[in-house]
């Protein structure tokens, strides 16, 4: 069994609404030292099995096939073997 | 100039229709080893100032405030000093 992090993180030429957004909140709120805001999105996905390098694989595609938009977005992960549960 | 690295997750016992969702696609595109995915957000924030212990405070508090919903999320945060510009 694998536990997958995986980070989605916009591409820094693109721009991010739901970041300025927060950053005016933030503002708003007082946090006047806030420069900048990117948001992402933080997934964790549990993987059955013991071949690490399939799971590697699948994870690689499962990114490039659903769950990142390559186009304007960028996508990495750290993999680590969790007990069965 | 401090940059924060933002993990906000559900907690565990919440219902996470979003992740199922994801689950359910992945298992469309063949990939059945998947058993669970929980859907969260990633948020990196630069801040202005040399002083990294207000920094971390400043992060804290935009969590409780605005970024996080504690009642059903969880947040943890690294901090890093980095380059102007």
């Amino acid at each position: 069994m694998f536990l997958a992090k995986v980070y989605i993180t916009l591409k820094p030429t693109v721009n991010d609404p739901q970041g300025l957004t927060i950053r005016g909140a933030l503002h708003n709120l007082g946090f006047t030292t806030v420069q900048e805001v990117r948001a992402g999105k933080f997934l964790e996905i549990k993987i059955a099995g013991e071949d690490q390098e399939k799971a590697r694989v699948d994870v690689e595609n499962m990114c490039k096939k659903l769950l990142a938009n390559t186009v304007i977005e960028n996508f990495r992960f750290d993999l680590e073997s969790i007990k069965q549960g």
